[in-house]
């Protein structure tokens, strides 16, 4: 398969069948891909922060981790990961994020409505997307709890593969959040690895 | 208005207008009880961990802090807390947690289907509840992200007051889970304090 491009600010949906990788890269470095995912069969078994953060008894998830659904099953193995550095903890901007972090009224792209753009074709409504996996998001947090969001971590040509573990509907973004990647919006690439290759 | 009660591993649901205060009390000590909550308007506005741990920059929430749904409202407000240890990162335990993470596959109550048997009367689907307010929950983490349940530090009469941000449907459950209350199963206490009280 050859690679797909997602420009700044924007996103895309596909399907990835079980057993194929998605191979997600950093072309340019400091850029964060938001990404969520159903059950291919059943929207209603989706992404889920909390049920990962309970079976895999850790909030950094790099090589072995699965992420899981909110019905309790696996839907994504990291097989990969050059960067090492991911959030599961923030929910995707929004316009209202923007509006309340950023004081931005004005209209502009989010990593929620372009997962929703993306994914409304697909029969997925906007309250079917929850907190995303935030690829190369460097979110800190200390003893207290204090979360910080810092510059990502990763470098031009950093990458995460991902082995599906059930036929998945995925959505991507390129994040169009100042503060999440170091104020300058580049764009994100992408590979599905099938079977064959 | 009166004390009701939740017996042990069971749940209820009921709502809260804006501007009620909520009492959750732990009567025995080390009992955790999930909170989960809608706007009563539109129960695809819902309790979301990713934006509060978002705007309110913490992944520990106590006096000050407020609850935030999907959509970016203020759904709950922490007013007062005797206890200050709290958990929003884990999700609901069900039947496959309790199969995954105890071994156990018979029947037996959880926070989730508790959660859900007392929201169905108000037209509330499974697919709407998503990760709860632990509170009194003691869960752990180091600067590895590793994640652990303890005991919780409440001790009896222990207790939180929300105020509610608006109009809430509110379900609240005695926690079923052994390891989230140090293996022993006690009721939950809850009293609504109206705004003519």
């Amino acid at each position: 398969m050859s690679i797909t491009r997602i420009p700044i600010r924007s996103g895309k949906a596909f399907y990835l069948n079980r057993g194929e990788k998605l191979k997600v890269i950093c072309p340019e470095g400091e850029q964060v891909s938001d990404m969520f995912c159903f059950d291919k069969e059943d929207l209603d078994n989706r992404l889920s922060n909390g049920k990962t953060f309970d079976y895999e008894e850790s909030l950094l998830l790099s090589i072995g981790n699965y992420l899981w659904s909110n019905k309790s099953d696996k839907m994504l193995k990291i097989v990969e990961d050059s960067c090492g550095i991911h959030d599961f903890l923030l929910a995707p901007c929004d316009a209202k994020t923007f509006e309340i972090i950023y004081k931005d009224k004005q209209e502009r792209p989010s990593c929620f409505n372009n997962l929703y753009q993306s994914l409304k074709a697909y029969g997925v409504e906007k309250s079917q997307i929850g907190t995303a996996f935030n690829i190369f998001m460097n979110v800190n947090f200390d003893w207290q709890g204090r979360v910080s969001v810092e510059p990502p971590r990763a470098v031009a040509g950093d990458y995460v593969i991902f082995e599906a573990q059930m036929d998945l509907l995925v959505a991507l973004t390129a994040c169009s959040a100042e503060m999440s990647n170091n104020h300058s919006f580049k764009p994100i690439d992408y590979e599905i690895i099938s079977l064959e290759s």
